[in-house]
């Protein structure tokens, strides 16, 4: 185990009706001024927009409300959030959403103290501050884990680029999360969620760092816990208690308890930010192609296998064959591929519509042009990410 | 899963060689005066004594000292720290030691703004305010799980009378954990720290609330981390993964994560007060007595029965006997009971020097006179609590 520093002290508000709370907390959390930060109409349809607006009513909070984020949120909405903050004189960022709007408010929550442009904070060029407006959240989409992490994912549509900026001051002040809003979640957007849940907790699990028994067997529960509850959710929507064990685990997966003392990879999040800033596919099901693909690469490289057939044996339950530890390795890819198709997500990049024409861009970008490599677990040569990506194709 | 709140915002820095940064982390916190609170000469022996000293002067911290916190820490060493925080200024207490020297800083840090006798805080006759003389702690013994709690046990040593509470506003600032510093812990105190840190997550399993997976996974996560690592370190002491270990688990298993959104027991924590408060018995010595029993206990109780042999089938390896799951449970207790020999702790009162001449006191303290039951996984009655004893004694 190696030395860290972990601390997280997000209030988590978790349980049926908590939603009806936010005016009252936000208040006693100091706020004079809220924006109300969101996505589209879903939270109107389904009336968690006009319950969070008698919510702050109610606790005679001002508010004004910035709509329209959309996934792999855009720093130009971040800019006008921050116009917008510092027009209105706001003191505490709302968002009602997923990671996309929670990240939104994460970004402005540092931009309205930077007088440079938001960018020079997200692209890593300036380093963020220590004055944010404070966010909360009421979260409806167990996925990012964005309600209690230290960090945001922004992408600039002009570019085609998608990065991300962290401090230990980016965490929420508190978190509401009640499992029945996430009731109406297509079973493609729920699927995509717990794929990106599956995804933070296997980032920090694939390490070669030793004596990391007690992470080991946590992250091994959340992956447990996902796999169950997914086959659950999928079948019953309105099923309190998966919805709930799958929002817990988005939490924990992301909010880097697991990661605490252990060298962590996230080579497939780049991998995947690369191929999302070009191609319109949802996060968790660029994760689902690439996350196999890449245990299956790694299946050729004999430091790789221990661990792969560790969590073959712990996580999926495979056999354990000690002649043929990669064959153990192999039996647990193989039901990862399993639950993936059974949750109706893509398993190969032409299946998501994605070509090959971007693969040597995307090569490019992720080892500068071929002089670095990528990746903590496995260090990617830029000739490795293409074989990956025919893998993937 | 029941709804919950939860929040932790301690600062955990972790590894080797941390306390020598306990002056700068305190200076960054805003401490100007500090009450350097321990217990006697070890940490003057183990040269922790010299580092602590040096390394508030390096950061020109001025400083007093407490010295002589007590196993079962004394309510009249709290009063006098309190006097001394007032005379001298105190803004910050950083405490050098287990949980007896944490706990007597909590209970000092409200103690300072009561204006009455901080018993009465002590005893639940009046609440906390939301005033506190901030905690700062280095762990030198895994066990109690002090350093992120929310509560303080004290005692009264006039009245025999063991009892605590707590507060949001309780857990430290920040915790310092260097897994080095538990080398030299003697066998017998790393088995009762060990035991302690495994009746803390018991308190939590042990309970009827359905749907709880996640933290059913963790906390189990927990034990057998702990049950693996107490055996590497009662052979080799100085081995510093398996003394991390056991050190991220004490906190893990009390900061209250894994009690999220279940109802909890603490029937045995209640009992093991009352014995150590009648007898010079170790606090972990006692709750390996009371477990094993109370689980036995529990074997006649079918409502109970799913859950031991979960326990069993989960933490300790048993085979699930299907036809007679009591028997499963009994073999998970056996197991339970091997570790407890293996570790040298007691089994019995008796082997404890503890005899039955205050078992009604104990009965009729537990259950105010046979007019309540005591415990939430199962309510014992007056007689039920005789009952255990006897299978204790």
């Amino acid at each position: 185990m190696n030395g860290f520093e972990f601390q997280c002290g997000t209030k988590m508000i978790f349980g049926k009706e908590t939603e009806l709370r936010v005016g009252e907390e936000l208040k006693k959390q100091g706020a004079t001024r809220v924006l109300f930060v969101y996505g589209g109409s879903s939270i109107k349809k389904s009336g968690l927009y006009g319950k969070v607006v008698k919510a702050l009513q109610d606790a005679g909070l001002p508010f004004d409300e910035l709509p329209g984020v959309v996934p792999n949120p855009r720093v130009s909405l971040v800019r006008k959030g921050i116009a917008l903050c510092r027009e209105k004189g706001i003191d505490f960022l709302l968002a009602v959403g997923g990671g996309s709007v929670i990240d939104t408010c994460k970004a402005m929550s540092f931009g309205v103290y930077y007088d440079g442009d938001v960018w020079d904070l997200i692209s890593g060029k300036v380093k963020p501050g220590d004055r944010r407006v404070p966010v909360a959240d009421i979260l409806t989409l167990p996925a990012a884990g964005s309600e209690e992490s230290d960090s945001c994912v922004i992408s600039d549509e002009t570019t085609h680029t998608k990065t991300g900026f962290g401090s230990p001051l980016m965490r929420p002040v508190f978190s509401i999360m009640n499992p029945e809003l996430t009731y109406t979640l297509p079973p493609y957007q729920t699927a995509c969620g717990s794929m990106d849940i599956m995804a933070h907790a296997m980032e920090r699990y694939f390490s070669h760092t030793q004596n990391v028994e007690m992470t080991d067997r946590v992250t091994e529960a959340i992956l447990t816990t996902v796999i169950h509850n997914l086959s659950v959710v999928l079948e019953k929507p309105d099923d309190y208690a998966a919805r709930a064990e799958i929002m817990l685990c988005g939490t924990w997966a992301q909010n880097d308890m697991t990661g605490c003392g252990r060298a962590q990879d996230w080579f497939n999040h780049g991998l995947e930010h690369q191929i999302s800033g070009f191609y319109d596919i949802a996060h968790g099901a660029g994760l689902a192609i690439s996350f196999p693909a890449w245990m299956e690469f790694l299946c050729g490289k004999e430091e790789c296998i221990p661990r792969l057939a560790q969590y073959a044996v712990r996580v999926w339950n495979a056999e354990m064959n000690f002649d043929n530890p990669e064959e153990t390795a192999r039996e647990g890819i193989k039901r990862l591929r399993g639950l993936i198709k059974e949750a109706g997500l893509p398993l190969t990049l032409s299946e998501a519509g994605v070509g090959k024409e971007k693969f040597e861009e995307i090569a490019d970008n992720m080892t500068n042009g071929g002089s670095h490599t990528c990746g903590a677990f496995y260090a990617f040569t830029r000739d490795d990410i293409l074989t990956l990506l025919e893998m993937m194709a």
